[in-house]
């Protein structure tokens, strides 16, 4: 019997990622999915809708109330969150390490780390010393794989992922895909993409 | 003991205020909270936020999960649901008389009526013949009610709504406000509003 999976599309700089990064893993495996983990980047899909940087910037209204609403779900989630400064961050370089923790096996553990960094302990995750620092408290060769995040087959790679997100419809992070091409965009959705994934 | 009261700001062409309406006031009730209906217009907080039109239409991947997503959650509710042509409904009118039925008493039912036409019975809401229809089965005056909807007065009360709606930080709809000014922005936080309002 194949197990099911259920792709997590995610960028560093999001902020409602960071509370689908924190849960995905335990609640798809209570209902036996397994987590596909599809690091991304959201800042040339937001350029091709015009957009110079995150919407919570470009209307101010909508990011007062973002802060608001990630810090009263953390809070029953029992999350810290602290807006990061600059907001967003610029996640390039963990989404290249990301890239090769996919294929290395160590994606999921280090994209917790990274959230956990920039929501909860305010920390730049554009600074290679803070994800150098993950990835040794990982117990994983931080000098090689930060090499390796930064040579062209694993820029390709990210660039492709990408690419693929905007193909598949992809506009916004996280979107959950279910092995049908079922899109469910945002936290809010989570429980209901487990649920479609379970059923197919 | 004065009752709790939660604000619920909608505008009759936004879909998720659809699903709002149509449970809003049985949630509520159940947790001891009474609903105020605020009808506002959504049209001069997109024009000012440099929108032409709903941002579904403006960014056409969003407007696609959008449809998807809504038939979903309208499958588990059983509600029905298509999308409007055009969409989004001008909703104008609509609104206008709405503003009647806030001072006279009819507005939860003639906002459920009118959500009702024009998510499930693919009825063009701006059209007066519709309104008229929808107000003389809930037995009111529709000629009195239509003509009043059309005075000075009725357009200033509604346009000061939107105003008011901006002042206090609603950027799109549906949107809860709890007698403290919390705001909770969509569909999806109607039951921690309804939770926060009972707490208050």
């Amino acid at each position: 019997m194949s197990q099911r999976t259920l792709e997590f599309w995610y960028d560093f700089a999001s902020t409602y990622s960071y509370l689908s990064a924190m849960r995905i893993e335990a609640d798809a495996a209570r209902s036996g999915v397994a987590v596909s983990w599809r690091p991304f980047l959201l800042g040339p899909i937001f350029a091709a809708q015009g957009w110079s940087t995150s919407p919570f910037n470009l209307y101010p209204a909508k990011g007062r109330n973002m802060i608001r609403d990630l810090e009263r779900i953390c809070d029953d989630r029992g999350l810290a969150f602290h807006t990061p400064h600059p907001f967003p961050q610029n996640s390039l370089l963990a989404a290249r390490v990301a890239t090769v923790g996919v294929a290395e096996g160590f994606v999921a553990d280090f994209t917790r780390a990274v959230f956990g960094a920039e929501f909860a302990d305010r920390q730049p995750i554009s600074d290679r010393s803070v994800l150098i620092a993950i990835l040794d408290r990982l117990g994983l060769d931080s000098a090689r794989i930060l090499e390796l995040a930064q040579t062209q087959p694993t820029k390709d790679r990210l660039r492709a992922a990408t690419e693929e997100a905007i193909s598949i419809g992809i506009f916004g992070a996280p979107t959950f895909r279910a092995g049908d091409g079922e899109l469910f965009w945002g936290d809010d959705r989570l429980d209901r993409a487990i649920k479609w994934a379970t059923g197919l």
